[in-house]
């Protein structure tokens, strides 16, 4: 008999990453490829069904009985993917529908960081959670709730998305048009932009003044910060003073057993941690006190958000 | 055969309102008596007792088939009610424990913003909704959540406390220790904050200028802005401004079909609707769009806080 396997697939804005992954959510293969194939979402499908076709055709010895991906503004109930930000698609993706006509066996889409906390449920550090958050600090921030056992999407779809919630009114320009969200002060972009205020607003001296601005990114940041550089501290102190009183705030309203802190920025261990942890604690309400944990994502590798993709997968012809 | 009925308790700082309530949400008789007897929860107890089986007795054609009870504090999980604000119980009530050994019927307890939201949802405005939110306006702010058709009480049992969230960083002092949190300008304490800064801070003519500060209610300030007065409307749009802007980034969180306004506050009609509104959709992400409502309570009459208790448990003897 075959052995049983899902397609797990990210789709972020630069690489597609598609891997085979079992029930226990070990990844036996993965292959990527661009996402920027030429100017429309039918240049990038063609690119997409000859890769993945070809992963499958390699692997005779596994049956596919599914597709999980996680991509921007997926939406889990439509199956469509709409206005992708930072993805040269245009207008209205059935993607759900489109692979499902392709390959023959049942798809699931939803974001990534909805896919991620279905991956810590199944395979990281969530598994015997049923309420928890995963928080995703990657370019921007996402976050995928997990209420009573199920996956918050809401009457929308596109429940969880704490990144644009205001933490500064009349704060920081947002791409979605609104200011001040958490986004533009809490991920790799937004640590990036206190840098740079700190820089210009401090004579303090810094390793990161011998960068030109737009050349400075958050591993730049990390790295200074882990050389001791006062200011590169500082800005991981605010991002964190920032995230802890955003996540106080969210657990009044939904009180989750945990918190993961997934992808770059939360890789950065305690320069991110501690100060998150302080201001967390600083602003929670009473009520709350010690029914929360603060953990980094459970989920190990760099296969962690095509696990996500999977498992929502696995979730799916599990129910 | 008897008729099967559940009792529905509305316990308040100052007054307890019971209810026999039937499950078409009609409540056919209730009683109520001071929440504020003697010194303990003792004391209480004993006048509860007395009241509630005298009710029983009267109606020897009823069958009493459940209690379901809406308490500051109440935890559904753990049935306890602890350190409530505004009563004079001391330390923790086993309520549940204490109720169903009198009474012997399955008791279920929980604060009064989720009992709100269970009552719109099996007698209200939310009977075929899975994803909502009901907000309570009364001295404080309350909120209860339905996420997946089921009350989101999180892990700690104390969730929907949006009340809460901070929306003004280091602004208002808080009964609960923080600052600048929604219940400090949303709620009838929080207008009548809001009124008293405006007289102090402005020159314009109001009627409110007639009162003392301490004397001032909510109730002073919607008769006042229905007389036109201009400050009085200008607390209103300030509190609905404070409301709308949290109600968007609660929004983006848990993507509700519609948000309820309950109590009395919600009773100011376009007083505090159009303001609130207005700031919502300023302040809404793109995505949601179109996709959320916000409308009063369809919970009519004086018994709601009874007919949401009594839809608790209801609710729990459904399943």
């Amino acid at each position: 008999m075959k052995q049983q396997m899902v397609i797990g697939i990210d789709i972020g804005g630069t690489n597609t990453v598609v891997g085979l992954v079992n029930k226990d959510g070990e990844c036996t293969e993965n292959i990527s490829f661009s996402t920027k194939q030429g100017n429309s979402f039918e240049d990038y499908f063609t690119i997409f069904v000859k890769n993945i076709s070809d992963l499958i055709t390699k692997n005779k010895d596994v049956e596919i009985i599914g597709f999980g991906i996680g991509a921007p503004n997926a939406n889990y109930y439509t199956g469509i993917v709409e206005n992708a930000p930072n993805l040269n698609w245009h207008g209205t993706i059935k993607l759900k529908q489109i692979v499902e006509q392709a390959f023959k066996v049942p798809t699931y889409i939803t974001n990534d960081a909805n896919a991620a906390a279905i991956g810590e449920m199944l395979f990281g550090g969530a598994k015997n959670m049923k309420e928890f958050v995963v928080i995703t600090l990657g370019t921007g921030l996402g976050s995928g709730f997990v209420t009573n056992g199920n996956v918050l999407y809401g009457y929308s779809g596109f429940a969880g998305e704490l990144g644009h919630t205001t933490v500064v009114k009349d704060g920081r320009q947002c791409g979605c048009g609104r200011k001040g969200c958490l986004e533009t002060y809490v991920s790799a972009t937004g640590i990036t932009r206190t840098m740079i205020e700190l820089l210009e607003n401090k004579t303090v001296e810094s390793e990161l003044r011998n960068y030109n601005i737009n050349e400075i990114t958050s591993k730049h940041i990390f790295d200074a910060a882990k050389n001791g550089d006062k200011l590169a501290i500082e800005a991981f102190e605010f991002t964190g003073e920032m995230l802890g009183l955003s996540l106080a705030n969210m657990v009044a309203i939904t009180s989750p057993e945990a918190i993961f802190l997934f992808g770059g920025l939360a890789q950065s261990g305690d320069f991110i941690f501690k100060p998150t942890i302080k201001s967390f604690n600083e602003n929670l309400l009473t009520c709350f006190t010690g029914t929360v944990k603060i953990l980094e994502s459970g989920l190990k590798g760099n296969m962690t958000a095509v696990l996500g993709s999977a498992a929502l997968c696995w979730n799916e012809l599990n129910k």
